[in-house]
C-alpha cells in the first residue's frame, strides 16, 4: 500500500549553520513542509562539554517533536558526533550529518586518505574516524578541528579573496594537504559557505563532502523507504516529491531575538527567508511571536 | 569607627576574560578572598539579545550573593553596556567596566578623540558613548565592533607576530586611527591578551584604557570609602590591605565542564589558578565537585 505522511520534517543546529542542510532539502523536496529550530540563544555547541551538549540536543529532539515533525535531522556537526545517542532514543526517524558524510567519502576517495574539518567538539569526539573505519578499516583519516571558521562565517568574511580567511584556512588546512588526501569532509554546516576558500587551498583534486547535501540525501531516501512523501500537489500521493507549485510551508524558530536572523538567514540558506519566525524557549518550551 | 569585612569579592565574566580583572585584583588587594563565575556554558554574551544578557545577569548576580559576597564586579563589557540596570538594582555595590574605563579615558585624552572597540554587543549599546558624553559632552566617540577579538584570543592567536590576528586588527582599527584618537578603550575584558597587537597598530602616541584594569582601581576606591577592607594578617584591621603573606582565598566557578580551564585561565590571569575549581548550574544553582 502505498501512503503518504504530510507531517514536516524537522531540522535543528545549534545556530543558522544547518539552514544549509535546509537549502538542500529545498531543492530535493519542495513539497515538504519544514520545521527549522536554530538554537541562536545558547550557540556555538561545538566549545561545550559532552554533558551540556546531550542536555540540548535532547531539548531540541523534544522541542520538533512537539512540532509534530515525522523525522528529525540533527543538522549539526556537533550534536552528530558527540551526542548520537540522543538521536538513536528518538521515538522517530533521527539522524545527523555524521554516518551520510563519511559514507559519500568512502565511496569518493581513490587513494583512500580521507580528510575532516570540523568544530573541535565533532573532531575530539572521533566520530567521523570510527564512521568511515567501520565503512572501510583501510581509509586513513586525518582530522583537524577548525574554531575560527564558524566565528569568520558568522561575521560575513567569507569571500575568496578575503585575506584573513584564506590566511586562517591556509593554516587549518596545511597539514590535511601534506597528508594527500583526496578528499575532504566539511564536518560542520557552517563550513559549506567557505567552500570556495577552502577549495582554493586543497586544489582541483580533492573532492569536497559538503556534509548537509549528504544528510539532505539520506532524508530522501529514508522518506522513500518509509513511504513518507508529503502528498504533491493534485492528490497524485505517495510518490517522489517534484516541483509541483504546492511548495511546502515552512517554520522557523530560534532560542534567541530574532533581530538580524533574515539577513544572516538569507546568506546560509541562499535565497530570502519565507515563513514564520518565531522565538522559542526550548527549556520551557514557552514560544514567542517572532518579526 | 574603622571596619573591616572579610567577605570575599565577587567577580562575574561570561567565559574567562574577567580573569583579567582578577589577575589586576591581585595586584591590588593580595589579602582579599574572591569568588569568580564564568559562565562558560552559555559564552559568549556579545552577540545575545538584551532580553537575554538581562537574564544571565541577573543569575549570575544571584549566585554571586549567595557565595556571600560584599560587592560584585561584572568583569563583563557586554552586562556592562547592555545591562547596568542589573547591577543597579543589586542589594550590594555592583559595578561594571564602563564607568571607570570611561572616567579614565577621558582623564587621560589631550585631543578629545577617543576610541572604543569591544564586542557587537557593548558597541551597539552606547554605553560608552553615553558615559563619556556626561563626563565632558566636548569630547569626540569613534566606536567599533570587533567580533573575531574573542575568538582569536580564545584561540590563542595572540602574539603579535600572528599575521590573521594582525590582518583581522588591521581591518577593525584603521578607521580609528584615521579619525585620529589619542586614546582607546579596550571594551571587552578579553582585548588586553591583544594589547601588543593593538599597540602596534595604532602606534606610540596612543595610550590604551584596559577596562579591567580600572574596574580593579574603582574597586579598591569603593572598598576603601565602605571601609570594607579584608583584616590583614596581624590582626591590624581596618587598614588598606598590603602584600603580608596572608594571601587571599580563591574560589572559581564556570557553568560548563573545567576540562581545559586551568590552561585557557593561566593565559588570562598571568599565574597559574591556585583555589577550587567547581561547575555551577545557575539557572537551578546546583553546584557540583570540580576537578
Amino acid at each position: 500500500m502505498v501512503t503518504v505522511d504530510s507531517r514536516p520534517i524537522g531540522v535543528f543546529d545549534s545556530g543558522l549553520g544547518g539552514l544549509t542542510v535546509v537549502r538542500q532539502l529545498l531543492r530535493r523536496l519542495p513539497c515538504e513542509d519544514i520545521v527549522y529550530f536554530g538554537d541562536t540563544g545558547r550557540v556555538p555547541y561545538g566549545t561545550r562539554s559532552r554533558e551540556v551538549i546531550d542536555k540540548y540536543a535532547r531539548q531540541d529532539c523534544r522541542f520538533l517533536r512537539s512540532e509534530g515533525v515525522k523525522l528529525i535531522i540533527a543538522a549539526c556537526g556537533t550534536v552528530s558526533s558527540a551526542a548520537p545517542h540522543v538521536l538513536e532514543e528518538q521515538p522517530l526517524p533521527a539522524f545527523g550529518v555524521v554516518g551520510p558524510a563519511a559514507a559519500a567519502a568512502v565511496r569518493q576517495t581513490k587513494n583512500g586518505r580521507i580528510g575532516v574539518i570540523g568544530t573541535p567538539a565533532t573532531i575530539h569526539s572521533g566520530a567521523f574516524c570510527r564512521h568511515i573505519s567501520q565503512l572501510n578499516p583501510a581509509v586513513q583519516v586525518f582530522a583537524k578541528a577548525c574554531p575560527l571558521f564558524v566565528p569568520l562565517v558568522e561575521n560575513g568574511w567569507i569571500g575568496r579573496e578575503d585575506e584573513v580567511t584564506r590566511l586562517t584556512a591556509l593554516r587549518y588546512l596545511e597539514p590535511l594537504r601534506e597528508q594527500g588526501v583526496d578528499t575532504l569532509i566539511l564536518g560542520c554546516t557552517h563550513f559549506p559557505l567557505l567552500a570556495d576558500v577552502i577549495a582554493d587551498i586543497m586544489g582541483e583534486g580533492v573532492i569536497l563532502v559538503d556534509s548537509g547535501r549528504e544528510a539532505a540525501d539520506a532524508c530522501v531516501e529514508r522518506l522513500a523507504a518509509d513511504d513518507a512523501f508529503a502528498p504533491p500537489a493534485g492528490g497524485s500521493s505517495g510518490e517522489r516529491c517534484s516541483p509541483c507549485g504546492r511548495g511546502g510551508k515552512y517554520r522557523f524558530y530560534v532560542s534567541d531575538q530574532p533581530e538580524g536572523f533574515s539577513r544572516m538567514a538569507g546568506m546560509f540558506l541562499g535565497q530570502a527567508i519565507d515563513g514564520d519566525l518565531r522565538t522559542v524557549d526550548v527549556e520551557t518550551m514557552t514560544v514567542t511571536a517572532g518579526q
